[in-house]
């Protein structure tokens, strides 16, 4: 492994096991289960609340955010908008996951008010999510992607170069950039997409990566090359996606971060 | 297998996987993560979400959608409404699951309306759900059936005649009915309803067969004999009901149509 | 085993398959599926319900009630208060879990007033909850433990004696205490903080015995104890949290009553 952006890769493993940082989730209720099973098996500390009440104590002891519009609430806007603007004024990281942005307008208008306003240091999504973000005809089927991820790689340094938030796009190959630099990891299963909250869980782990390290594109990929290790390796001889699921939690708890690192198969 | 209604089995299941036909939930929390995992096995692509706001656009490209009253809030029966409306109007079935019908009047009186206005495809329950809602005197213990399912047949034709749906029980032996047939299905194990939301999750299968049968008496039949001859392979020598939900979700993935087909038991 | 409080627990175990309680649960969306399970693994009857509406028709079906402050939200802060005077007017027992009380003023408060008003049976949190809420200077993390459980033996008396209710404290060692008597047991795995939910499940499964057994200290120390032989047994080689989670289940539904009765490790 030589490029740069992964050579903190076992280290900062080991720093959030040392760590246990705390990641503030405003998640989906499909994604939280395994949202915070992931977060606990790699050694951050998973904290989930979407009440508009508490978001800026809890902004006080969180390290990082993750926001993911998976099931978005009305309701939820509203402490989306304050924990993103506490973090942004404490100068802490957060994960933008626009889960089904093409779906509804609803979640295309808070997505970019979101960004625009409180500059997540990350946006995580499938292809189709990227590209329905940047403006592009993509092919979103509900929110699952119904684009491949290389189809996506323009719209993604387009939005990162407009923002200047790092793009994460999650698939066969998944990209990873900041507009000038972009990173491509191999790795996974195909049979990934077939555990929900998949993509979520990239989304969580990412953060757990910005806290503590700052590089965005840095922390970005690492997260990505971890969900790739993993899951190639959870999904060998894998009878079907509930065995992968539990394999793959299993194995962000146990994996030696010197081997995974020398797993990660940058293209 | 020679009963009509279970003719189209391993092409409905072929066509599943080949259409990945966009299921909309509006679904409780403790069932979302077991039925959208369900949902991806079998290959449809589940979506969820309870949001008045973007119910309209999600029905656009929804193949199909369950409502299941599981953890019914106030707030979510608006959602119900838009949702269902939305799918009549645009002539696209949906699946009613009342969970725990008979625990409360907001449950009852929320589960007839959807019923008499929106007019789902499909209802499908348990024992003492069935017999709650066609104004029996059931016993129902919170969601769980304190009933056979054997006893709710009369209810569920009644049911299916007044309203013009089928009507779906699930229990020892499954019966599904139009009011005019019935077809009885033996499968599954004891163990399934220790496996919470499997109920749940029978209704989300409904829905993906649904998706890509519009015949709702074969969708839901075929749906029941899905779950019964997984459920009965996996529980083969199961050591408890976490192993069975992990190797019911591995089965739903990985069965061969054909071979599944072989294996439904028609009383 | 000698401690006259865990000499109900082989009597309990079977109680609670043979008669099924109905567990009202108000509680996190994190913990809904594992609680479910969990309960469901027991013999009990978990229903799972948050609306104002039908809490007072719950109270009337459910043995027991366990409400969990893991993602409070005002809106949930009426059915709670609703369904708890519901259970103290009908003699019922409840247990309350303040999961990270101490990140948030409103949960603090949502906690001391359900406590002073509604009397729970039980108590149950990690030892930085109960120092939090018993006003000690305790070391939250979000919401899992930063405290030993042994630091906070003096503030869990302390609070069974002001307000009248068990305080179970779980840890490397659990402590359980009416403020006379306190009942110390050994258990569990270090792995199992790393799943998440756990404590959860432990409110679960505390409102479990509390159905059939309302001497509250010893249905308290009969849960506790159940934890720790299922944890422990379950966590044998075991290659992760997930694993662990899926062992535990499947653990709580095949145990032998008296044999795990005879692996209950009192201090």
């Amino acid at each position: 492994m030589t490029d740069s952006q992964l050579g903190r890769f076992a280290e900062d493993c080991r720093l959030i096991r040392q760590v246990a940082p705390v990641v503030h989730n405003i998640t989906n209720y499909v994604a939280m289960g395994m949202s915070a099973n992931a977060l606990l098996a790699v050694g951050a500390s998973p904290l989930m609340s979407s009440e508009p009440d508490e978001m800026e104590e809890i902004a006080t002891v969180a390290s990082s955010l993750v926001i993911n519009l998976g099931c978005l609430e009305l309701r939820q806007i509203e402490a989306m908008k304050i924990a993103a603007c506490a973090m942004q004024r404490l100068g802490k990281p957060w994960v933008l996951d626009p889960v089904g942005v093409g779906v509804s307008a609803l979640r295309k208008k808070t997505a970019l008010e979101l960004i625009e306003k409180y500059h997540p240091a990350v946006i995580r999504g499938n292809a189709s999510e990227i590209i329905a973000l940047a403006g592009g005809d993509g092919n979103p089927r509900g929110v699952d992607s119904g684009d491949r991820s290389d189809l996506a790689t323009d719209h993604a340094a387009r939005l990162a170069k407009s923002y200047g938030s790092v793009v994460s796009v999650s698939g066969e190959t998944d990209y990873i950039t900041d507009g000038d630099t972009m990173v491509s990891l191999l790795g996974g299963s195909p049979m990934m997409p077939r555990v929900s909250a998949m993509g979520c869980t990239a989304s969580a782990i990412t953060a757990a990566f910005l806290a503590v390290d700052r590089d965005a594109l840095g922390a970005a990929s690492c997260a990505m090359a971890l969900m790739g290790v993993a899951g190639e390796t959870a999904s060998e001889g894998c009878a079907g996606p509930a065995t992968l699921a539990a394999r793959f939690i299993d194995m962000l708890y146990s994996l030696d971060p010197e081997s995974a690192a020398a797993k990660i198969r940058i293209v």
